[in-house]
């Protein structure tokens, strides 16, 4: 025997985590069994209640303990905003900024027809409907800047374009705090053509 | 609301694991709550049998399902060696090897007074129990190459010194596959000193 069988166990599932390797698994497992009963068990409960509690809102797809989002539900949101995302993790990173304060939408990925990732499989029949039965105003495209990114982005600008609604796209540029020096060509190009007068 | 609670709280759980912080807690939350319900129950009870299956050796402080381990129990090995590692996971490194075919002890730790950890918080005086009624030819120290682990190998060195075993410690040097250009001067330092003859 060179591992326990459920130490062994226990490492094979930790390291089905993203970013979580076979040594990184074998540390948290071992730290994990020499943590005391209570810490555990408030570990695996909470773990339980994120999957059981938890469901995606009907209406954005964002995380969402009742059927609708607490987002959706406020009546503090400018319902003539409709912000696309990739991911639930996207919107409570905006949530953070307090700019913003319209509605959301979760794609739940981005296309990429290489891993078999096409339109069917986002969520965006549900924003085609959304755009049809509710006064959308404007739709913020704000997904990754990466090449599967800007194709989604592409792609939904030309679906939307027979709507009456307007699609606008977050801007691109020297993140805050960066450096002119160190920053890559192709931010640094995306700069100029995105400057905008003083 | 910017986290719904279930989530916040798994965030808090997960983030309280060693190495995990607040975002790739919640990249992993993230993770489980977007996997289907078999995933999550297979992560959430081998978690629980880790803590509940799983206790420490009596005799050696390894992991084990029963009482005595399965390195002590086992007829194959020598009994009359004893390899001292600071943690159960120097175990695995060790048995990985297959170079050593004796009996482990686990110390739990090693000698820190400025953290609390002096020499009864450590399973030393159950050492001192084996080598007084069990027939120990060799201790082998395998403890970390630093000051806590060096500090903690000479307390057990002036400690055995009274018993009639052998104390070695596992050699020092260039580790395998490394390069002497890049390797530090401690280590060239001590890959001089621990020289052999060829």
């Amino acid at each position: 025997m060179l591992i326990a069988e459920p130490l062994q166990k226990a490492i094979d599932e930790l390291s089905k985590l993203p970013g979580i390797g076979k040594k990184s698994a074998q540390r948290l497992a071992l730290h994990i069994l020499k943590s005391n009963n209570e810490d555990v068990s408030l570990l695996v409960n909470s773990l339980n209640d994120l999957k059981h509690l938890l469901k995606f809102c009907s209406e954005c797809f964002n995380i969402s303990v009742e059927d609708q989002c607490e987002i959706c539900k406020s009546s503090k949101r400018d319902k003539s905003l409709i912000c696309i995302v990739e991911e639930a993790s996207d919107v409570i990173a905006i949530e953070k900024t307090n700019e913003y304060n319209g509605l959301y939408h979760v794609l739940g990925g981005v296309l990429n027809p290489l891993s078999g990732i096409n339109a069917d499989k986002l969520h965006i029949k549900e924003l085609v409907v959304r755009v049809k039965n509710k006064e959308i105003k404007e739709i913020i495209l704000a997904l990754n800047p990466d090449s599967e990114g800007d194709a989604t982005s592409l792609y939904l600008t030309r679906l939307l374009k027979d709507f009456p609604v307007k699609v606008t796209r977050i801007a691109r540029g020297l993140p805050i705090g960066g450096d002119l020096e160190f920053a890559d060509a192709a931010t640094i190009g995306r700069a100029f053509i995105g400057r905008i007068s003083l």
